[in-house]
């Protein structure tokens, strides 16, 4: 460590913490050694713990402890469905909001070959392996509905396709709660081409 | 530890940083995880020797590694002025903003007998300790503006006008920038009841 004033190395290195600036960082330092050492002390240590061992599933990539995440170990969860998203937060989005329970697959990105990732980096090769299983009946595309999400999800797809596995996407609109007048356009526009029978 | 996955024990242990709530910290959490573990280890490094190793000043009680803090132990600084503080973060906060370089006493909070502290709880004993060495010429009181800083203010300021000792009070009033019509009542009141010539 370097010899600067221990406060000081403390602040920077809470704003390595997303949102965190300095204003936030130089609070939440006084909060800890003033009010809440324990509190500090526990947060070391577990975040000293999750470093070091929280790995990657070695089946569907997401965040995990064991070699073999619950998703996967899971005796109880539908092995024809298979949920791909870009990231493990994602999982957990998926896992509280909706009840499914099928499997999942997480590319940890999008393809976005001018920064270098391709389908290896996000896991394609494993992911092709798990379609060779034979036993999915339906692939549920959940990437972002961005250009590099679309673009992705179409990549993905027709891996898919090729095995002759039912591909769908999740459905992409005006947003629950949303009022029509201060919607994106181009939302408004996918949600209209995409209207269904009521 | 618990035997609870690490991902939930790092969300929990997050939230005891001021201002981080369930979201954030599963944010948080998974940025660590991703993006930035290098961080997250510099972080818990920091934070463990930060909680053991930063106490406070024997002197002037503000944190600090030392026994005697920088402000304390530096012979550049005036020793006839000193001002009383709340908190730690209300030195570096007048560290940074003005060009006063004399001591400081940090009451580590403010007289609150219905909570128990008393003078001794803040440090009075101390305080009285430093006046009794007799080279300080005036005294200013920065506790803050809420009625309990007040109270402490003028129990402070009359131990130090029973050594004959000059006693200031930091200027309340509207604040740089602030528009008349959306500062409240209290300071309107206060800044026309300490007007100055001009």
């Amino acid at each position: 460590m370097s010899d600067r004033p221990l406060l000081e190395q403390l602040m920077d290195a809470l704003r390595c913490l997303p949102g965190v600036g300095a204003k936030s960082a130089q609070r939440m330092a006084f909060y800890l050694l003033e009010r809440d050492r324990e509190g500090g002390r526990v947060l070391s240590h577990v975040l000293d713990e999750a470093m070091e061992r929280i790995g990657h599933c070695s089946r569907c990539r997401t965040l995990s402890e064991a070699d073999i995440c619950n998703y996967c170990a899971s005796s109880k969860r539908d092995d024809s469905q298979l949920c791909v998203v870009e990231t493990p937060a994602e999982v957990v989005a998926i896992e509280q909001a909706t009840d499914y329970r099928g499997r999942y697959f997480v590319l940890g990105g999008h393809l976005s070959p001018l920064d270098g990732i391709g389908p290896r980096e996000i896991g394609l090769d494993l992911f092709d392996q798990r379609l060779r299983e034979g036993n999915i009946s339906e692939l549920i595309l959940a990437t972002n509905p961005t250009v590099e999400g679309e673009a992705t999800a179409h990549y993905i797809g027709e891996m898919a396709r090729a095995r002759a596995i039912r591909v769908t996407r999740i459905a992409h609109g005006v947003p629950l709660g949303g009022e029509l007048e201060y919607v994106d356009g181009g939302t408004l526009s996918h949600a209209f081409t995409g209207r269904r029978d009521f």
